[in-house]
């Protein structure tokens, strides 16, 4: 199936509200606490996708227009959000996602990349080669992993709490997938 | 842990405006389509939702306040979205559920459920006795179930595009656990 640009940015500029309206009123039971030790809550997911808008997505993506193959990108620091998120309120990360996203889409959309463009290639720490077709996906399907995982943190609370119903409910049969 | 009833009417209260900013402006790439044969889209999910709305949670509590043990909740039907939801767009279905879950949370409160009132039992057609608690906790948990889904369901759409990352995206190794 051919990637249509559009429909990325289309999914892309969507989540920042979606994440605000699920998780902004919520007590704390729901978007603080984890799933056991060495897992994240709600609020440190919405961290980690902050670090992802300010160090991998479009500075890979512009990476890969500037040095196509000959430059790998950095490797993306998956606990940095520990660090960048103390002392800040769910509330201040979201509305911080929420504006660090609307400007990578203005920049992403300023590139004007035509149908050619997405099949640039890049250098990937671990899998070598990718397309800037594959990157930009897979910045959409990012956001689509994390609110499956937020679905599941939340659940997660609720595991003993909704009974026999646990049988039915498959979010509570979920193991993670992600290392 | 004890069931605080105002924590899960915060996470029913959240679920439409949720959906509505995820779903509402995408195209129909990621709303109409499907995980393959006999599987469901997200417009078929919020259909789902809506008829839980109408016949599962608040007419189940009911009965329970009602009718306690004696007599069973009538068996849900997991199918009545594809005839209900026909000849509707997405953005009919997310304002049908808006407003029937609204009314519904309107309801539950006017009942003014006291602490013991959660431990008042039920008569589940599969479980057998079931409490007040464990039902209510379930309506939240079945929106949150069904996050999952949808994120799950969306992310397959993209699963050839973003290459080599698949094997990162937790979401696309999820095996769905529902029935």
């Amino acid at each position: 199936m051919e990637h249509k640009l559009q429909h990325t940015i289309s999914l892309l500029a969507c989540t920042p509200a979606a994440l605000n309206a699920l998780l902004r009123d919520l007590p704390e039971t729901w978007t603080l606490r984890n799933e056991g030790e060495n897992t994240w809550s709600a609020f440190d997911v919405v961290g980690h996708l902050i670090h992802g808008e300010k160090t991998d997505w479009m500075p890979r993506a512009k990476m890969v227009l500037q040095f196509g193959e000959k430059r790998t990108f950095e490797v993306f620091d998956r606990l940095a959000q520990v660090r960048e998120s103390q002392g800040k309120s769910l509330g201040e990360l979201l509305d911080e996602f929420a504006r660090l996203r609307s400007q990578n889409l203005a920049e992403l959309r300023g590139l004007n990349l035509r149908r050619q463009d997405l099949e640039l290639r890049g250098r990937h720490p671990a899998f070598g080669v990718v397309t800037l077709s594959e990157l930009l996906a897979t910045w959409a399907a990012h956001d689509l992993t994390h609110l499956h995982q937020i679905s599941r943190i939340m659940a997660h609370q609720y595991r003993e709490t909704v009974g026999p119903w646990t049988a039915y409910l498959g979010v509570m049969q979920c193991a993670g997938h992600s290392s």
